[in-house]
């Protein structure tokens, strides 16, 4: 194997394809990186067993003089290139199954990794994919993923569901304790399809797409394939049943209360300074008859809050209060794109929701806790 | 005790005085924030028993209505300022120990520490002062701080020495590796004096200097105090005698090879990627007869580098070869503002001093490394 390529193209794909490579796995061949040339170009592959990725690498600058295959170190690999200056990097397998990698001053020579031990790893991308822009992708996830389940008891619950039917596609997330819902509507129909994508995935996707394209979907054999640029992403997904959630969202709320989202966001945040470390903030909000809102909290070793924020709006008939965890309510305002969001209470045991003005199809719910 | 404050004033203060606080100690007392207010102004203590600061509240926006003392938790007390957004913050003292902490829409009140715990910390500010300008302290901590030994089997080596002797102030680090000195000459002259300050102090100190003012320093008892503005710094001292450094430094240097420095830089970095995560990182630099200097390393279990590197200015008779820690090399590089730099080498086995063109009263000295 022996090609030429342009540094920033080559460090644009192993960038990406750093996502998915394996620090610690029980398959050590998985800590390095496929490179593939043919003379229609170079792929490189990286998989940690749950994620596996390939990149095309640009064609701009790209000359293949040998086709090959060689696995390469991944740790190294990436931080060579990351490192060196040069314009144009030259990559070529030489005898006793070493690579050199040069250009400009530099000029390394690695070990490389046996070739025959890397997994065969398929990207089926023969279904019909469901098409998405990214910025349609990155609300789907972006509004949803904070709310999965960090615990592996219900392991379900640690992923997203992506529920499409007809021209609807909506994603949810639940821990049990809160869910988070964010529904778009699509230009096209699709046949109806259920997955559960793992968080991580939906984790390391968002950190690597761009801003300008639209993404692919293809669903096949319990695997998902993200497709977009020049780069295959794909998932395994949970197995299992995601609970039916709709039956969860209450359909009349007699209290609504409007807020400016930031003034609000800040007096839970100073209402939870008094907690004791680690453990989780619980504060009250009380709507008072005058139309006051006052949000307190209480922990007998250290003191007790006041914060009184005026509501942008109300409606109610009577005083009411309920508690909360402050890190849940924070953590729901925060994907709002709205300046004001309005909160809608049934009683003080019921599940609330959280809408945003602007926000459309987006919906989140959180248990309330009891107290004295 | 009562007393209103601007919000800017009192952060400004606190943030400052947080550098000191203790997060874990023996004594619990010294978790919590001293607060002393008279009708002359508030001052801030703080102490972690090796480090103790006085901050004095800045006069503006300032109003005492009862002079008192409580001692706050630090922690809280930090955050709560911290978060607050109204102008104007008061403090006072109610029954039971307690302290209310208002402005705004915020009411905090927090359950006070014992006051008569709190030990008593005499800042000395008698003896006549050392003056410094910012600047010139900066540097003597910045080029020096970095080589003092992180190992605890030689105290005095986790500290830095000033080391004052008429008008001239040297600074020495060493970690008996290597060695770093920055030497300085004052406006006046003063009495000869020694100290050794904890590294941790410097690192400390550094974060707080501001950039405009001059700064200075009382020795007294075995302590050091920095005063600057409304802040007093002290510290202990590290007791015992600090090796003699001076006769260290070769007096001559048949070999003198210049490089730009952040070509050097680069170069050794690349030269050092492919070491054993954890393990030292040890790099060879021969110079040729031609004038070329490569720089290369060899791990067996990983692979090679050669780096080419063109020296701007070589003084040598002959070829040379010597291998040295790139961390020490690396880090002793990054202390300089010269693009240009020189290395100094008298043999294999001898240290080599390292200086820059622009950067006056800088040396810095390594100890290379006997390889095959």
């Amino acid at each position: 194997m022996k090609f030429s390529v342009s540094r920033d193209s080559l460090t644009t794909a192993i960038n990406a394809a750093s996502r998915a490579l394996s620090n610690k796995t029980p398959m050590p061949i998985l800590t390095g990186v496929k490179v593939e040339a043919t003379y229609d170009g170079v792929v490189i592959t990286t998989s940690n067993g749950d994620l596996s990725m390939q990149v095309t690498v640009e064609q701009d600058g790209l000359k293949v003089d040998q086709p090959g295959v060689q696995v390469i170190p991944g740790r190294y690999f990436i931080e060579i290139v990351r490192k060196m200056t040069a314009d144009k990097i030259t990559i070529e397998s030489m005898d006793d199954n070493l690579i050199n990698i040069r250009g400009g001053q530099s000029d390394f020579t690695l070990n490389g990794m046996e070739n025959e031990l890397y997994p065969d790893i398929v990207f089926s991308t023969l279904s019909n994919p469901i098409i998405l822009q990214i910025e349609e992708l990155r609300a789907l996830v972006g509004q949803t993923n904070f709310a999965t389940s960090l615990l592996e008891n219900r392991p379900i619950l640690t992923g997203v569901l992506f529920d499409v039917e007809g021209n609807q596609f909506r994603a949810v997330a639940t821990d049990s304790y809160r869910l988070a819902q964010k529904q778009i509507e699509l230009n096209i129909s699709y046949d109806a399809k259920q997955i559960v994508v793992p968080r991580r995935t939906l984790e390391e996707l968002s950190r690597i797409l761009g801003v300008d394209t639209q993404i692919e979907l293809f669903v096949a054999d319990n695997k998902v394939i993200f497709k977009f640029n020049n780069v295959l992403f794909q998932s395994r997904l949970l197995e299992g049943r995601f609970p039916e959630t709709n039956k969860l969202i209450p359909a009349e709320f007699p209290i609504e209360v409007s807020f400016n989202k930031n003034q609000l966001v800040a007096a839970i945040e100073r209402a939870s300074l008094l907690n004791i470390a680690g453990k989780d903030s619980i504060v009250k909000l009380k709507l008072y008859k005058s139309g006051t809102v006052k949000i307190t909290s209480h922990t007998t070793e250290i003191g007790k809050v006041v914060e009184e924020v005026t509501p942008t709006a109300t409606l109610s008939e009577s005083e009411f209060t309920i508690a909360f965890s402050s890190k849940y309510v924070v953590e729901a305002l925060r994907v709002f794109e709205s300046n004001e969001i309005t909160m809608y209470f049934t009683g003080v045991v019921k599940p609330f929701v959280i809408k945003g003005e602007l926000d459309e199809g987006v919906l989140q719910l959180i248990l309330p806790v009891r107290v004295e």
